[in-house]
């Protein structure tokens, strides 16, 4: 494709001579016919070396020895383009004949089930929605129209899940909340887990991650939240519009999380808290409280970021500040026994 | 269901009139028809505008404007109340056709094995087990009566699990120990696994989580352990009867660890460790070496739970500290060279 | 098995007398025809008490009661003493009835495929591989010769894995990366991921672990690395030659990890680092920036362990360094009162 036709296409400037351009590519890998991109400072520097044909660049950066298209969010147009190279193998269509589809349930149109899917009773399936192999369905489930659900997906009683969500592959949406009553002799009854999850549209859930169906109500995940492989999200708890959880992200029961929230790798969060809109945690933080609106947050127990950042550099130093004490005590009780003598 | 009756089912005392039940239901959320509780300080404030027809309550919490059901342990009387108003839906009884099961494996009766699961030879699954869609069993393998295994769990050789146990989709028991000697070479020998997994009656095992087979001998999970989602045993670890390890909790190789020990989320334990019964570690604390039983513990490495919240309240002022101890140096010098002065 | 014979293929040095040997165990549980191993100096005091019939030690350690077999490895050679006595059982040969494999894919010579397999379109499998029970494999994947794959492992489309891997259970091996870019609202785009995944020859990978495919170009696992449960491993990285990744380790994206690194259990890369060759970082450990080769680091922001290891020693008496500073402060105070006094 010429890079005229991308400029176009992508609504970007195009700055410097065309090009045919045949994949897109990272910065330290790209080469001729490659168009590549910078939307990380860490990588501006190797423009000066790239032997790709074409950049993606923000308006503000200098001009380059290359071809550039120039636009404001060059993330997006690098996203967009990668579209005009590959597209994943499409998934068989119709219903594979091993698949096992009980009789009270309904397959939308235009689907694709693959071998070995199970759909238990009572379940309702959209239009265009693609259950890859392996995938199991319990009872009373709805999928919305345009899901994509990978193999081994498993999909837990009762559960919603709105339009055109992705859930990667192994991810456990609906499994019992860990709800353990004492009886008081040291063992536990277990709680039953009477509610659900309910995935509204757009959510993409990762490989692995697991979703606890509530123990009353619900458990909820709001419009386009995003949530990355291995995350944990307990019973009762409710993921706000479009925030995003990194990988092996936990985040403990009953708690509410706000919209266009970020959290890290491997952060934590305790139950029953509320994390506020625009929130930022970054990796492995702990959140044992709440957490206001717009705050950015770091450490365990969490702090504000920049209290965190300042304490964190001095704590190496946290030896010679002990022995800097001990030192200041000594000449001290010196002077205290100079000054008290006649 | 009459909140009456429901009071005598739980040995409750009822205080405040009777009310026709239909639910049971968190008191954020509950309304008209439902049951509430409070077993968590956090939602006391509720009280006041609850529209729930009735709650479970302590019987030191003073009177409340609706109609209470009174126990000393309203958890307990809440998981319990659930019972009467929600049960999953039952699984398909007997083997689904499109099981695979070995000639020489045996199935107890009453149980229900659903699609596509496969169960490999001289493996023994005991009466009143449910195998949900795609679990698979290894070779040798023996499964208690009245177990449940969700779909997508997955047993391997030799492991056997007791009467009761309830395995959520996705675990996998008795994978093997990451066990690996290094040749000299940078290059590293795969140690065969030649040991097992023992789950012991009542062991709750969450989603996706993995125990690990040892590489001689077995890894033991005792009695009545509750381990939540994506938790991770090592190989030849030991955990207690009535142990509580919450999502994400990492525990290394040969590590023992107690009864009735309860180690919050994403809590790490080196191998080769002894942790003693009872003792309690709070979220993502990191434990290098053994624990004394009794013991509450925190922080990386973890210490002594209030020592460390002490600390943890001072490390953000580590800037200030260090900006004191420069100034009382100045101080002190001052003070020092005028003192020498003659 | 006679101990003489153990000794001579294993060509340890044999002390003291000869025995006859049915299986290799742990020095706590040890008894009577079992041959048991000091690898760890933490059971060198077992050796007093243990009813085994020999145990295998290094070179250095004294004479001992019991017979011993001697090398300068003895992890090693308890490694493969353990091959003489157990064999995991054998997978079934040939292509179980129920898998299905598309007619475009091709399986080689002497394969294991396990029942409910799923291989899709343009599939090659290697010589002597085997695919446990409910594998699936996704279009365009490449499986090399002896592998094995253990059941409900994933591989998604285009993924090459190289010879002798070891996947265990529940591994995804090319699920989408986390890619989402901001589209200015609020909302995100998804960002297709067109690269996969590479794994070289002699890789090992845990049980549910997930190793995401690049957004463009590929993630590489290289020969030999060795991969736990419960591992993460973003779009875009690299995994050096014969590192060791222990369980929950979270590598975000385009990281670049060196040969022979060693990382603890829960340990967090953050993204677009690059971390040296032969680093060691403890459990738990973050990893915000790149570390020099060599080097061992712990804490978060990790440092120097060394470093690491004086502080958090120092941390527990940050209160009481708070209060000796304050009565400096009074101390210095009242002296400087003193001594402006005429």
């Amino acid at each position: 494709m010429r890079l005229s036709e991308i400029a176009r296409r992508l609504e970007c400037e195009l700055r410097g001579g065309d090009a045919e351009i045949s994949r897109v590519m990272g910065i330290e890998k790209a080469g001729p016919g490659d168009l590549t991109f910078i939307a990380n400072r860490k990588y501006v520097h190797y423009l000066k070396t790239t032997r790709a044909s074409a950049v993606i660049l923000g308006l503000e950066v200098s001009d380059v020895k290359i071809p550039s298209l120039r636009t404001a969010n060059p993330y997006l147009a690098f996203a967009r383009a990668i579209e005009f190279f590959y597209r994943p193998p499409a998934p068989s269509p119709g219903i594979d004949p091993t698949a096992v589809i009980h009789s009270t349930s309904r397959i939308g149109a235009n689907a694709s089930i693959g071998a070995h899917v199970v759909v238990q009773q009572e379940t309702e399936v959209g239009n265009d929605v693609t259950l890859y192999p392996n995938c199991t369905l319990y009872p009373h489930v709805r999928i919305g129209d345009g899901c994509m659900l990978h193999s081994n997906v498993v999909v837990r009683e009762y559960v919603q899940i709105g339009k055109r969500c992705v859930i990667q592959n192994g991810a456990v949406i609906g499994g019992d909340g860990f709800g353990f009553a004492p009886v008081g002799d040291g063992t536990y009854h277990k709680i039953v887990q009477s509610g659900t999850v309910v995935l509204e549209d757009d959510v993409e859930v990762g490989a692995n991650s697991t979703i606890d169906r509530a123990a009353v109500g619900e458990t909820r995940i709001r419009c386009g939240a995003k949530i990355d492989n291995l995350v944990q999200i307990g019973h009762g708890s409710d993921v706000g519009e479009n925030t995003v959880l990194a990988a092996q992200v936990g985040i403990a029961g009953s708690t509410v999380v706000g919209k266009n929230v970020m959290l890290g790798g491997q952060v934590g969060a305790a139950g029953h808290l509320r994390i506020g809109d625009r929130v930022v945690a970054t990796a492995q933080t702990g959140i044992p409280n709440s957490v206001e609106e717009g705050k950015i947050v770091s450490g365990y127990p969490a702090i504000d970021n920049i209290d965190w950042r300042k304490a964190s550099a001095v704590f190496p130093t946290l030896p010679q500040m002990q022995k800097r004490i001990r030192e200041l005590e000594k000449l001290v009780a010196e002077l205290r026994r100079k000054s008290s003598e006649p």
